[in-house]
């Protein structure tokens, strides 16, 4: 018989990952696209399902069966239940989008629309880090700090898709500037962005010249490169990961008394330096949060890299309403 | 028909109170006793059953009917699965103690118990000021500060019943001492005890005496005497108030981007000065949560007084599995 699959899109600032999935979460196909994400809105629908299309016709050939649902997520806050999407960080033309109707006229099926934080958070659920746990928060740290919450099995939305914000708490009330507009936001210490920014500011005050190893081939601030010089042992770039060690133990200790979680999950690219955060974020949450609830807490690493994104969209579609 | 009933009990660190709720939550008599929380641990279970069997016999009385279930709200994170709680700041003798298994030796039926703030926020939830929300945070501002979390209309209580310690999380990181042994907590900022603190703190920076209208007839500061003197003009007072609104603001912020509420609803004897917080409270809010969660959250007060707690407990005792 042929297999039936789930198709899961999960949309980045430059790529669409499209992905078959099975029934029970095997990946069985991924095709990589390009995001097109500065075109217009009717330009990015017109990319997301072709993208969709493609994987269509490409797990035909292949002689799997048919696509039983449709799960699309995306960056940015969004109505889960209406599919309007508030705003994207990297779709400029997303403002107050209805991306889930505009989808569902195109391929003339239902589509189902997630944020992508909170797609990551049941893929993990579903065949990751989080498997079989009912109380979990996942976070993010990519170029900003995304968050996805499971309490007692079920992802929480909040009143209209916008919860789980979770790089968006305040760790430093006159802290770093955050790009939200905020100042002190998890997000402008514990991600790539926010990396850069504290070594721009550490820099500042030490009034040196940019030092090359700090810099991509573009001459701009690099995580990537920061975390290399640090793992060489440069101890200007080790501070940093332990100034933002210190700002995400902050927040952990904070998760951790709200939703007395069995496992935080931590992800995305900055997550490849979690060991350079971890004394200090620990040092936190075990100066912070209430003990009886820390040592049932795991924090862990996420278990799904790529896929994440693209299998707990189809996640996300095979269990909708 | 004679009206069946559920009993509520609210156990504080002076008082218990003791109610019988009507399946539609009206509260039918509702009695008053020592909460003895310096008792036993064998005391308090004595204390608290004759108080439930005294209620029974009153009802009895009244020409109630017979109480179909019983639910017992304490302060302190407990197991509402197991019924242990693992300690409760004003009960001393309860250091992981099976407060359920107890009380059901006692009176030979099942029992319910709950954290306080939970039982309020189920109260509000039933009969208050969240009437029909499904997404709601509660917070009580009282000697500490409590919380009560409704995800998708379901109390949070994560891994093991230690959720909602809203008052524990961190809005400052290197702010003033808490109870709980963490510095910056909101408890240190936004309680009767925080306010006494910021008090302390202000005036031994000025080196001033204690000004006799702020303390109580023990010579105590008072939460109560620098709310009257905030409403009487004074200018120190006013001040300490507007630094709680502050940090309530933050960590408000802070809860919308987490759980795109509905409302928030503000309780407890600190809640009475919730008019001198509220300016620097909003405007710590407009600034640091997401513009498009922040106009679907409303601020509120808690619309049940006394009463919260007991309403709260007969809920979770008649919705219990």
């Amino acid at each position: 018989m042929k297999k039936d699959f789930a198709v899961g899109l999960d949309m980045g600032g430059t790529n669409i990952r499209t992905a078959a999935v099975s029934k029970t979460g095997d990946v069985l196909l991924m095709l990589r696209g390009p995001a097109h994400a500065k075109g217009s809105a009717r330009e990015t629908v017109a990319n997301i399902s072709a993208q969709i299309l493609a994987l269509e016709a490409a797990a035909l050939r292949r002689g799997l069966g048919r696509a039983i649902a449709i799960g699309v997520a995306v960056p940015g806050p969004l109505n889960v239940r209406t599919g309007v999407i508030y705003a994207a960080p990297h779709v400029k033309a997303w403002r107050s989008f209805p991306l889930r109707r505009e989808l569902e006229r195109v391929l003339k099926r239902q589509v189902i629309v997630e944020n992508d934080a909170n797609a990551w958070a049941l893929g993990e659920y579903w065949r990751g880090a989080a498997r079989g746990r009912k109380n979990v928060v996942l976070l993010t740290l990519g170029t900003g700090v995304g968050g996805g919450l499971i309490v007692d099995g079920k992802i929480v939305h909040g009143r209209s898709g916008m919860a789980a914000e979770l790089g968006h708490v305040t760790v430093e009330p006159n802290g770093m500037p955050c790009d939200c507009g905020n100042r002190g936001c998890l997000e402008a210490y514990a991600s790539a962005s926010g990396l850069c920014g504290l070594l721009k500011k550490r820099l500042q005050l030490e009034e040196s010249a940019l030092p090359a190893k700090y810099l991509d081939s573009g001459g701009e601030f690099s995580a990537r490169k920061i975390t290399n010089a640090a793992k060489m042992g440069d101890r200007v770039a080790i501070e940093i990961f332990e100034t933002a060690g210190n700002y995400l133990g902050i927040a952990v200790a904070s998760f951790i008394n709200i939703f007395n979680p069995e496992l935080v999950v931590i992800g995305g690219g900055v997550a490849g330096a979690l060991s350079l955060m971890r004394p200090t974020m620990t040092r936190e949450v075990k100066a912070r949060a209430f003990r009886a609830a820390v040592v049932q807490t795991r924090i862990v690493r996420a278990a799904l890299g790529a896929e994440g994104g693209v299998v707990g969209a189809a996640f996300a579609a095979l269990n909708a309403d």
